[in-house]
C-alpha cells in the first residue's frame, strides 16, 4: 500500500439506526459496524448498554440534547464526524431508531460526503412503527385501515404542522412522534372534528423495561395520561386498530361508567 | 418437572420481522429466534439464506404466495402456527420487512393466543422506511416535510384507496407499498392536482443485488419505469424528498431537454 496517497475510502463513517431502547432489537448489520468502530458518536434516545459491542479503546462520545439546550450543536456534530473520520478511520453515527426518521441524519449524511468520506446507511428499527406492534396493535388492518402516517408534533416553528388537519380527516392510523407535550392539543383536534370516540394510545419508553402505556380516546386520553403520569419520550397511536389492544375493552367500559357516575 | 401437566408456555410462537432483503438488517433478537427455533414457516418476500441461522434439523416450511395463486391460505396458515407449536414448541413465523405493517401479522397473533399459546413479537426493519434512507433520500426533512405516509396500493376491493385523494393533498412524503401495477393511476392522481412536477421515486427489489431504482417526476415516471423494465416487488416515494437524491438533478434536466426536443 501507498502510504503517501491520500485514499479517502480508508475513512468511513457509518450512520447506523440503533433501534427502539431494546438492545435486541439493533441489526446484524449495525452490531458489527459497531464492533469495527474506532470512535461512537451517540444520541440521547441510544440504549448506552450497545456500546459494549464496541472495542474497548474505542472513543465513545454523547452528543445527545441535556434539558432545554444542546450539548453539541447540529454543526458541530457534523463536523466532529468529519474530523474524527480523518483522525480515527471508521466512525459510527449511533443514532435512535431509525437515521432518517426525524433525525437529521441527511444534513450529516451530506456534510461528511462532501468532505469525500464514504457514508454507509445502516437502518434501525423506528419507534413509529415498531413500538405500536410490540404492544400488539397493528398498524394496519384489513377491516380498519389501509394506511399509516407518522407524524411531529414538535416542528421548528412550535405550531401543530399543517397536515394534522388532513390527518384528522383521514382513516390513516396516525403515529405522533414527539407530541407528549401536546397531547391534549391534538386530542381537542379530533374531538373537534367529531371523533371524540377515536381510540388513543400513549406508549412512554417504549420496549424498554421501563415502558408505560395509557388506553383511552380522544376525550380521555388527555386526563389518563396526567393521572398516570407519563412523561417523555412517548409516542401517542391514534385510529380505530387501538381498540385491538386487549386493555382497550375495560378502559373503554370503565370511561362510559365514570362518565356516566 | 411434571410430565402429564399441559404448559402452555412450552409452546411459543415468534413473529419475526425478517427486514427487507438484506439478510444482515435482522434484529439480533430475531437472529436468536431462528437459532432456537423448532419450526420456521417463511414468506416470498423474506430472503431464503436467513433459514441458516436455524438448527439444521429444523423444517423450514415455505408458505408464500405463488403467481397469483396462494400456496397456503391465511387460514392455513394459522392453524400449521397452532399445530406446529404444540408438536413442536417452537415456532418462528419469519414475515418479510415488519410482522404489522401489511402482513396480517395481528390475525395470526390473534388466532394463536386464542390457544393459549405464547406470542412473542420481534419488530423488523420495514421496507417502508428503510428503502428510501438507502437510497439516501430521508423520509423527512426539515425544509420539505414534517411527515410520511405509508400507503398500500392493493386493497381489498382493488380500487385504489380514498386516502390517496387527501394524500395527493398533503406535505407529507408518501410511501406506496404494492404500488407497481397503479404507477400509471397514481401519477396521473397528481398530475390532475395540478403536481405534474412532484419528485417521484421507484425502488424494486431495495437492499438486494438486484436493486432497480428510477427517479422522475408524477409526468414522467411511470413512462421511465416500462421503458426501464421495473417490475414487482417495489415501493413508490413520492415528495419533495425525493429531490435530494443524487441522481435526480440529472434526470430531471434530461426531461426537460426531451420535452423541448
Amino acid at each position: 500500500m501507498n502510504t503517501v496517497e491520500v485514499n479517502h475510502h480508508e475513512y468511513k463513517v457509518s450512520l447506523v439506526g440503533a433501534g427502539t431502547g431494546d438492545p435486541e432489537l439493533l441489526t446484524i448489520k449495525g452490531l458489527k459496524a459497531l464492533q469495527n468502530a474506532k470512535v461512537i458518536l451517540y444520541d440521547a434516545l441510544v440504549n448506552p448498554i450497545l456500546l459494549q459491542h464496541a472495542p474497548t479503546n474505542s472513543l465513545k462520545i454523547y452528543v445527545g440534547k441535556r434539558a432545554n439546550h444542546h450539548r453539541y450543536s447540529q454543526e458541530e456534530i457534523n463536523w466532529l464526524l468529519v474530523q474524527y473520520a480523518f483522525s480515527h478511520g471508521t466512525v459510527v453515527r449511533l443514532k435512535g431508531g431509525d437515521p432518517f426518521v426525524f433525525g437529521r441524519g441527511y444534513e450529516e449524511l451530506k456534510y461528511v460526503k462532501s468532505f469525500g468520506i464514504q457514508v454507509d446507511i445502516i437502518p434501525g428499527i423506528s419507534s413509529s412503527i415498531a413500538l405500536a406492534g410490540l404492544q400488539a396493535v397493528p398498524l394496519t388492518h384489513r377491516t380498519y385501515t389501509d394506511s399509516f402516517w407518522v407524524l411531529t408534533a414538535t416542528t421548528r416553528t412550535g405550531q401543530l404542522s399543517q397536515d394534522f388537519q388532513l390527518a384528522a380527516q383521514s382513516n390513516a392510523t396516525l403515529v405522533v412522534l414527539m407530541g407528549r407535550r401536546k397531547l391534549r392539543l391534538i386530542a381537542d383536534l379530533f374531538i373537534q372534528k367529531g371523533k371524540a370516540d377515536l381510540p388513543f394510545m400513549l406508549v412512554q419508553k417504549g420496549s424498554t423495561k421501563d415502558e408505560k402505556v395509557v388506553i383511552g380516546t380522544a376525550k380521555t386520553i388527555a386526563d389518563l395520561a396526567d393521572d398516570q403520569g407519563l412523561g417523555t419520550p412517548a409516542i401517542i397511536v391514534i385510529g380505530k386498530v387501538v381498540s385491538l389492544h386487549p386493555a382497550y375493552c375495560q378502559d373503554y367500559v370503565r370511561q362510559l361508567k365514570t362518565s356516566v357516575a
